[in-house]
Formats: C-alpha cells, sequence, structure tokens
C-alpha cells in the first residue's frame, strides 16, 4: 500500500527567530532543531515533503543587492531571481541538515531540494495594491528616492520601525513540476519545494513563463502544492501549539479541531489577526477543500503528540 | 530502448559575456541564445542534464555579501551558501527560458532544477593552497585588511586588476542525489544539476556532511556527474568551436578527435592553458577513463553539426 504524503510547511522561527542577528550557525541550528520533529512524521508512515518560508532570508538577500548596487555598482536583481536564490541557500540548508539527521538516526533516505516555480495570474487583483512588506527598513526620504527613481511602492511600518517596500501579493495558480515533486516523494524521498512560496511568475499570452515583483504567500502556495500532489495531511508549522478563538482575551480558548465550516465562521468574524493566523486558517480551508483529509496547525515540538495541535477537518 | 543520455556543461559566457555588466535581461538574452542550441540534442535522441558554471553570478553574490555587511551589518553568508543562492537564480532562469523554448518549439518535456551538493575530502591537498580566485578585486591594503580581520587568503590578479580572494579548489569526490538525477533524466525531464561545479561539502568523522570554502571546478564536477549516471556523451560547451595545439602559433591546429592517451601526451606538453583549456580537457579525459563513451568540446552554436567540436575518445 502506498505510504501517506504529509506537506509540511516550516514556519519563519523554524530557521531564524525574531531576536537573532541572522548568522549561518543560528539558522543552522534551528533548521536542525525543527528537521529533528519531522522525524515523528516518518515514524508515523509519512512521506514528507517540506516548505518553508523565507522572509528574513530575502530580506536580507534584497538589501545585499541594494548595498552591492551601492557600493559597486553591481546590477540588481528582480524579486524572482532572489526568491530563487534563496530556494537554493536554505534548500541546501535544510536538506543538508536533514541529511545529517537521518544519518544521525540511522534511517535510509534521500532528501532532495527542487526549485519551484509557481505560476500566478496576472490580472489578479494584488497587483493593483502592493500590501506585503519584503527587505529592508527604509528613512522616510530614503524609501521616497527610491520610490520616485525605482517605482517601487513603500508602506510605513505599523511597528514605527521606519518604511518598507510592499510588493503584491497575488494567489497561487498552479505549482510547475508538481509531477516530478509527487513521484518523487511517493518514492520515499523527502522532497523540499516550494521554498518562499514559490518563484512567483506567470504566464503572457504566448504561453511564455515570465518572472514577476511579487510574493506568493507560503502557506497558500504549501496548501496548493499539497492539493495537487494529493498529500493526506498538510502541517502548517508555526510558533504556538493551538489555533486561539477570543485570543488574549480572558475567555481565549485553544482550539483541537473544528470543520471548514466552522473554520470559515470564526475567520468571519475576525478572530484570527491579518497578518498571522488569518492567512494560515485560509490556507488550511483550501487544503481540506481541495480535498485534503486534514491541516494541522501546530509547533514542530509538537508533533510527537498525534492529537497535537488545532485540526482542521471536511466535517 | 532506453535513449542516450547527455551531460551538457554550459561554460561561463553562455550566460553571461566578460564584457557585460550582468543585469538580468544580458543574462537571459545569453541563456535563451544558449538553450536554444539544445534541442539539437533532444532531436539527435539524447536526454539531457544541464551543468552551468556560475563565477560572475557567485562573484556579485559574495561581493553583495560584503557590502551588505558595510552598509547594513547583515551576518555574511559562507561560500557554500553563496554557492548554493547561486544554484537557485541561476537553474530557475536556464529552467524557465528553456521550458519557454519547449513550448516555442512544441516539444512536451519537463524541466528541474536539483540542488545538488558535492563531496570533497577535507584531506585534498588543495585545502593546503588556495589558488582558485572568487568574488571582486579589492585595493592591496583592502586585501591585507580583510586577510588579518577574516584569515582570508588573497592573491594579485595576473591581470593586474586589483586583488583577490582565492579559495582551495578541491577534487569533487561524489555527487549527492545522483540516482535521483539519473532517475529524473531517464525519464526524459531535463535536468539542471551540479551548478557551480556544486555546493562544495564534505563528511567529517561521524559521516555529518558539512559545508566548506571552497569552489569546486564546474567541469570536473559535471564529468564526474556525467559518469555517476552512466551518461553516454558529455558535451563541454566553450566559446572555441574546437580545441587547438600550438594554439596562438603559426602551426596552430584544430582537433577533430583524439584518443585519451593523445589526450594526455598534449596535456604534459603543456598545449592547454592551465586556467581554461587544461581543465576542461582533464575533465574530458576522467570522464571517458570512468566509462563514457566520447567527451565533445565545442561552442554551442556548433551542435547542429554532428561532427562538431573535438571528440576525446576512449581509443
Amino acid at each position: 500500500m502506498d505510504k501517506k504524503i504529509a506537506v509540511v510547511a516550516l514556519g519563519g522561527n523554524a530557521l531564524l527567530r525574531g531576536n537573532e542577528a541572522g548568522t549561518i550557525q543560528q539558522q543552522e541550528k534551528n533548521t536542525y532543531d525543527t528537521c529533528i520533529h519531522l522525524l515523528k512524521l516518518l515514524e508515523e508512515g509519512y512521506n514528507v515533503v517540506i516548505t518553508h518560508g523565507n522572509g528574513p532570508q530575502v530580506g536580507n538577500i534584497m538589501l545585499r543587492n541594494q548595498a552591492g548596487y551601492n557600493e559597486y555598482k553591481i546590477p540588481q536583481m528582480p524579486l524572482d531571481i532572489c526568491v530563487a536564490d534563496s530556494q537554493g541557500g536554505i534548500g541546501y540548508m535544510i536538506e543538508r541538515q536533514m541529511k545529517n539527521i537521518l544519518v544521525e538516526y540511522k534511517i535510509r533516505k534521500n532528501v532532495v531540494t527542487v526549485i519551484t516555480q509557481v505560476v500566478v495570474d496576472i490580472n489578479d487583483s494584488a497587483f493593483n495594491e502592493p500590501t506585503k512588506p519584503v527587505g529592508g527598513y527604509y528613512l522616510k526620504e530614503e524609501a521616497e528616492l527610491l520610490a520616485k527613481s525605482g517605482g517601487l511602492n513603500f508602506k510605513e511600518d505599523p511597528g514605527r520601525r521606519g518604511w518598507r517596500r510592499v510588493v503584491p501579493s497575488p494567489k497561487p495558480v498552479e505549482i510547475l513540476n508538481k509531477k516530478i515533486i509527487r513521484d518523487l516523494v511517493k518514492k520515499g524521498n523527502i522532497v523540499i519545494a516550494a521554498g518562499g512560496g514559490g518563484v512567483p511568475v506567470y504566464r503572457d499570452k504566448n504561453k511564455n513563463l515570465l518572472g514577476v515583483e511579487a510574493v506568493i504567500d507560503k502557506d497558500l502556495a504549501s496548501s496548493l502544492l499539497a492539493a495537487e500532489i494529493k498529500a493526506d495531511s498538510f502541517f502548517i508549522l508555526t510558533d504556538v501549539s493551538k489555533v486561539y478563538i477570543n485570543f488574549n482575551k480572558p475567555d481565549q480558548k485553544a482550539l483541537d479541531s473544528i470543520t471548514v465550516a466552522k473554520a470559515k465562521k470564526y475567520l468571519k468574524r475576525k478572530e484570527f489577526a491579518d497578518g498571522s493566523m488569518g492567512p494560515k486558517i485560509k490556507a488550511a480551508i483550501e487544503f481540506v477543500e481541495n480535498g485534503g483529509r486534514e491541516t494541522v496547525i501546530t509547533e514542530s515540538t509538537q508533533l510527537s503528540d498525534p492529537n497535537c495541535g488545532t485540526r482542521i477537518l471536511p466535517s
């Protein structure tokens, strides 16, 4: 019988924590500490696809692009190349740590990183209103200068740390090479794919693929990938062990499992914060509505408990 | 019957020419112009693995690392991460151009980029004497400062454009995930792998894989990959249509085909320049000595001629 397939989306702090500078030593340690918990899924009989965020890493790549231009006049790379670069670097780091963990625990398995383009619709309404902050923080004057000279969009960070570039965050429409990813994971390989939500591309009227200045939500891209490769379970790993309603209020309540219908109701009631749990719940719903058995939102450390996290179920 | 397999190593100017600044528009155009010639190999019935250099790109990534640290204090990434980044960005660029060419010529085929670690021996004598220049050019004073503070090695560029960092260039010992690469290409996918000679890693005494400050010659790594996946032919694409002896002398002579024995004799006679054709001939010999049928050294534009280039044959 075929093994079950799990797609596991690693959240931001799986690789790099907010209070860290981002040295390679920190990133490698965090990656190891996260990946070791994935052994539990292998024990439970899953074949595993790992997806991951790239926020701090691609932010640094973009800042280095800017600095390299300022200091050495090196041509800057567009956002699709920056995302692809980050898929290479992060994918390699996860792959090597995971290979080492498998050797440590005497498990024979390959780990492979597949660079993944994700197609968006260039007519997606997201392109009319860039909302997703990327890269570093700028002074108001710098942001205004860059906006004027480079046609870029900037918004003030709500935390007032400065101004940041904002780009469109269109919906993922298709994961390229999904069949290859499915074949690789069905053979028992651990596959690392769709990093950073995928390299954003669109098809022009001649069916040519072109890169585009955008970032795709990593949980939505992972959800689509999970559906397209017919995964059984979709794990969204984040920094809380369960999802809460009435979060941070006296009657706050952790959810063990909810139906898609209930999840939609809570979403409507704005139980989940826009920039954090909201998109995860949406991604969770999409997977189950596209035929998935369950989405689990939890922390990596909880995976040893088979009833961990919050489960979003069909009914 | 199984199709023949060709490993095609794209040379430096396949992606970026020496006189270009390195904008993404230049790189994409060069990549398209090179990859379109690979259709000829598909017509001849080959399944194809593409490998590629990353010199200018990883050089720019390293300079951006330096500039990002200087301007924003972003932690610098080690060389293995820089190479992995470049595999992601370049691999994506080749993959997208190749996919577009296949659509243009109505050929149904997938193209997939596999991040590739290449194992070296940490006791390789190359680690005693760093020789391979990487990254940008520095003033003597800057180089001395970086050498002192960062324990790095620098050498003056023979062309006197300044001082450059030099790193060891150990021999590739093993291509990780070679079985996956072979499976993917045997199924008819065009596979992009071992970019920039591979992400350099070594195994410590506990069999842990660790990154290392080194670069692996891309033709040697491609040669090893070709042998390990049992390719039939190994194409080294460069900027000359044939290999010459007595190069740039009155009696200069283009070679149509030579045996390994002859190639070794010419090597000994120093017919081939150290930094350019020499390593290609060595890589060509290694493939044939490891069981390959032929290595072809030529220009991409020549591939339409079945007798193109210089062939290195077993006997």
